[in-house]
């Protein structure tokens, strides 16, 4: 097992409930089976590089907080490489089979467009051997378009074309990376894609150059043969003033009115949907509802603060509540539970990220147990089949099928007794999911 | 003219921006073109019975504040014929064409269901009476489904088919009723249609009863020749935890998932738009970009709060993006101005509906004055032309007409220098907007 | 016992956590002793005369939903007999000491002001032999002073001097109402008492107002030998635009301001410190930290909404860190936690009443356990007393206790190596918290 | 004049509001008289270092977008003079008297804690100069404890004695800098003088050394006889997630408890009032009503966004309002309207700081002419004064003045009618406002 940059730690162990340990898991048993799979098959964990091995504790009043010392080598293709290897050394610490990356993170840009091209085959081949050496997989891979400045008024819309070409670019390249190293699934963020003021906006056009964007890497994922799944990351705003793809539902949208939907699935995060105004279980059930929930982003936010905290996930209500809508959909197929979330700027330790991955590890994994024993009970999926249990006959039979028109149903409702109205019983349920946790 | 609860009040005239009568117009003059129709013609100004001949200054902490003149009558139908002839009055002293209503609004449910049905069409009889003698026409009429508590848990959406069978035959009878009035267009307005909680919602088969539901007043409306334009009237909550219809883009989903997309326009609520997390104009924006905006819910919301304020609108900022909008796709069509504004709980006079309804116009007339200088002078246009210039030719031109593929713009990208990102002027343009506001 | 209302119910027993009874206490057992007391005395449980008796489900949109059976007597002293009657019987079904009232949940307005008084001494009449027969105690009374309309532009705060002096009238009866009934503490909130717009508002005459209208409850207090608790419960807005008690920093600045601080301690609802934007453990922080937590109004809100929703208390976390805080400052001396929340509008039964107070109770009574083993264990005390300990020597030591003035500690600083940061660990700490839930 | 940077600009003229120019003023015309002062004097502009001449457009998703010329120097005092010369130039240009700045925003941090005093001394100096022959003067100066890892968790309240010390350290040279340049204020902004979470937080330990680290400096002032006043500026949260100063009424609470309020006024942000859910104005009347308002942070947020957006003030409705209530007070003492204001991350060119300030000085100026209007017309006043003239006699009066108990005002209530509530007109006002926007 690697051993460079974590020493102090070794392998993160399930020990049970009762372990005083903070360094273990106690609940995440990743072999043990719930249901039909293991506990690794539901959860698909995935460790995000973006935050976990790049963040810097930056924020927007400070400088970075966060020394970590795989990025003490000088030259920047070193310092990528070291940075992969703390990487995996992460990942069989925790007992992760899944990692994901922007092209931006694993590779550093170059002085011209085929160094930087060169710098991600580079790191790619690295990350390659290391995979093949640990088996540790590709969750997924994705373009950082909204870092360099270029990207200020957006990629896909940026106004300039020029910058829309070049990001198209940048999205083949990493495409390329993604198919390489088996990654199962591609995610597209439009960080910067939205508006800042309508006043030098054209709305529809930039639409349109998105929907050109997106079918140009349709095309190309056909011509190469990836067949990885594409997925949309939907986030209302910041840093942008307004983001085309708001929610779930925006997104839905657009891509049904550019004929793209049966090319993409969604990516949903909690934080995103808190920002837009939705708890992450309406999120996750909007898109489930339309098949189209392909992965999640596993992190939580703060919901009296309007920014994206990206806090590990730590609420076992949320957890639990996620995990239904995955099971009841039967698991994320090629997608997972990526932890989008960083340690905290005052957490300035390598272990802080450490007891971050456990806390949020398991509290998907109490997440699935009780969310498995609700299923299984049943108690709530038998409430709810009673509360619609009139649609399955008389007037709501007809209606549901197409069989009655506003005459008939008007005609039936003039003869019926007023209707009667059962209780919703919201507090019973909710003392039920109460009973379940623990 | 009609004159009997509004005794001390003459017709409201133009008196222009030096008057400093409050009960006159500054702004709004009729019949002045401006460019090739009249600001009546421009603006198609509703008044709301909803709130200006119904409201009563309840709020969810106390009684009815308002006492109106109109609401004396013991008989409820007497009472319904008096507010009926009070809002025509209104109609007639502010110099307003239109009006529109909920069929509770105008006409009091009864013991049973057919003398709810006939309440109606006494009442409608009545308005058919005043239109004629008046000439006001009737913008839109719609079905009051969230007062009654049968409607607790929703009317198309209700988990109970009886509820949504009794909703569907309302339905049937304000189409009717609107139908009877020329009424321009219909509206739903979705009030109940959601979930309070997840734990008791089939969210899949809730929004399919949705669509079974509008699909039932679509075929109703080409049945009896109906006409007006269907309408929905996106909202993100309120009384609901969430609804269905949350915001423009996903209404618009909802409609093109469940093949209704050709049946319907939008009316976008000012109010409803900042409750969901975006600008009045945002939501406009995104409605007129898919052809769909069809009438406007006039009045504006406090930010700072989190429920639904609906005051009347004057800020001149938000009229004017209104109105650019507006403009630029050339009018609302059969769609208006509705004021669906409510005055504040202390505005307890009956003069203070005067004073609301003239603040209402004029700032509208402002922004309709200040925007149409703006499209005139085409200082924004030609700014926004110029910002995406670079999509009329060489690889931008490609792109958007589909004739490059992704290696080929890898190959132009790799040859070509780095792109230069031009200002995006934010502070000049805001700065203009402000220089036209005056 | 009282067997009337609830005849379908009997006593609430505690059952433990295994229990699959609905309705039975899993955690809350009223009589074991957590430390040094028993869970009730800890826990001070009232019910909310004003949600649970009073409560009919309307909302701003909608008519009452739920139908009481205490309701059904035509005369009104009889409903309100009838009504408190039922109290009693809920709060003895629920095993609850305390409950709460408003004045004029309990007695009806009459026609003339001593009507309303006379009124209001027959339901206390009435609640004192219940008192008796059931040793059930009133935690706090309180006048309501935002229903009746004439407070529509507030009460101590209305511009009018004839409503504020009707409204000290008032107080004084719920002062006198609530000694009779030997309430142990008086609270105010001032649903009105605040600003619609500032155009028409003398801001620091209302403030004044307000502070005459204190003061004269005080010197009643005191002249009457009244000895409970004066409480001032915070909220930022609704149905105002902004109320004067906007949070309980606000507040303690008011009371400060205008030498009422020593007469008065915060009751710190859930939900209106949400709506201010702070957690409610901030607010209880603040309270606590100031020496002025005297009472806790235990609901929780929706934080995606943006009213008031008042629902009953399920999330374990909020009332574990709520204990947490309260056993620190060695709980609420005179005050309690007051189930100031109401059933959903769609939870229409009688037994919705009961689940919500269930799961209420029994969400604190789990909040109990684990705090008070949190605290026990000294784990977060430990972890905070070493994170300050820098100032128990050295500079740290000279600047707290005033002995080092500017130009000293920059000598100091000057002569010292550079500040050394250590981890704040949040991530570990938010793990430790969840291993306790359980 | 300076003229190096600014290269094809010249002085800003105002030409009236008919100008096309968008590089002139169309309503800021400096020595108009607006009652018996200048514009000038009125507004006292202020051009803020830390944005305008150091904003690089990086955000927190993105690098710096944004190039200056006064950066390109390579020694860091060298760069730091040209960013001085930069600054003065910007300000001659634009016709503005004060400028204000952080410590690290005009001078660079050393390597050691004497070489970093040293680099503030020289650059004081070059500053220092750059007065003398300009005539600009110094609105105030501040010190940065947010930027520096070292205060990732507080300053005055971080967990770490040693590091507050060197915070006192630093605001001691922030002050002899303030001093030496003749600042007119200090200003003191907590940006991370609050907490993360309450789970390591002693909330009033870190009050009480809130309160010995502003003892210290009010002590400091005294000794070294600095006359400026001292401010705090209010901010909820961001970076942190409680800020202690979290409005005008938190910040006052606190220096009165900790016997602070002498020596303080406030600095109010309009972007930081917004994010504590108030409007600008609000915190400004809280402020002036406890005779508290000391300066002004002139910028404005998006109220639709959770973060400080720190825009140009743009909007007519704010600034009207503000300059009402500083008019009110008599204008603003020895306190400014500072531009705490960004150029937006896409507004990359250096005219665009020069349409920004231009933007904001005529929105003010505007303001300041409508406020001076309406009030000379005493329109609002005569309003408000009738709607509070019930406590100029009778009960009111009697109440007001003392004079009469809670018995006496029963008494009197149970004596007379019941009261009557006039209309409180807030549509005719807000009618009234729009009449004088132009």
């Amino acid at each position: 097992m690697l051993n460079k940059f974590f020493k102090d730690i070794n392998q993160i162990q399930f020990e049970g409930k009762n372990s005083k340990n903070p360094l273990a898991f106690k609940y995440y048993d990743k072999d043990q089976k719930v249901g039909d799979k293991t506990m690794a098959e539901h959860l698909r964990f995935s460790v995000a590089f973006w935050h976990s091995l790049m963040g810097s504790g930056r924020d927007i009043f400070g400088d970075p907080s966060i020394k970590r010392a795989w990025h003490n080598a000088k030259d920047p293709i070193d310092k990528a490489k070291e940075t992969m290897d703390a990487a995996f050394e992460l990942l069989q610490k925790l007992g992760v089979d899944y990692y994901c990356f922007h092209d931006r993170d694993i590779a550093p840009e170059g002085e011209t467009y085929l160094q930087t091209v060169n710098n991600l085959k580079t790191i790619v081949e690295h990350a390659k051997e290391l995979q093949k050496s640990t088996g540790v997989k590709l969750l997924w891979g994705t373009a950082n378009l909204f870092g360099n400045p270029i990207y200020s008024q957006g990629a896909g819309t940026s106004p300039n074309a020029h910058v829309m070409a070049f990001a198209a670019a940048q999205v083949k390249n990493a495409i390329d990376a993604t198919k390489e190293l088996g990654g199962e699934n591609y995610v597209f963020w439009g960080g910067r894609e939205g508006y800042e003021t309508l006043l030098n906006t054209d709305l529809k056009h930039e639409q349109e150059q998105m929907a050109k964007f997106l079918h140009l890497a349709v095309d190309y994922k056909k011509e190469i043969g990836f067949t990885g799944q594409f997925l949309i990351e939907p986030k209302p705003a910041e840093p942008s003033k307004h983001q085309y793809d708001f929610d779930a539902a925006t997104t839905l949208y657009f891509l049904k009115e550019y004929n793209l939907i049966d090319y993409f699935k969604l990516n949903i995060e909690a934080n995103h949907a808190t920002l837009a105004g939705h708890s992450f279980e309406h999120e996750l059930a909007v898109a489930s509802a339309a098949g189209k929930l392909g992965s999640v982003d596993a992190n939580r936010g703060d919901l009296l603060l309007g920014w994206d905290t990206d806090q590990f996930p730590t609420d076992i209500y949320q957890t639990t509540m996620a995990m239904m809508i995955i099971l009841k959909q039967n698991g994320l197929g090629s997608g997972g539970l990526n932890f989008d979330a960083k340690v905290r700027r005052s957490s300035t330790d390598t272990i802080d990220l450490i007891h971050a991955h456990i806390g949020g590890m398991d509290a998907f994994a109490r997440g699935l147990l009780i969310a498995h024993k609700i299923i299984e009970d049943k108690v709530l999926s038998d409430f709810i089949e009673k509360r619609y249990s009139s649609f399955n006959s008389e007037i709501g039979k007809k209606i549901m099928s197409g069989k009655a028109d506003l005459r008939e149903v008007e005609k039936w409702v003039s003869q019926a007794e007023k209707p009667i109205l059962e209780s919703g019983r919201q507090e019973m349920l909710e003392n039920i999911i109460n009973s379940y946790i623990c």
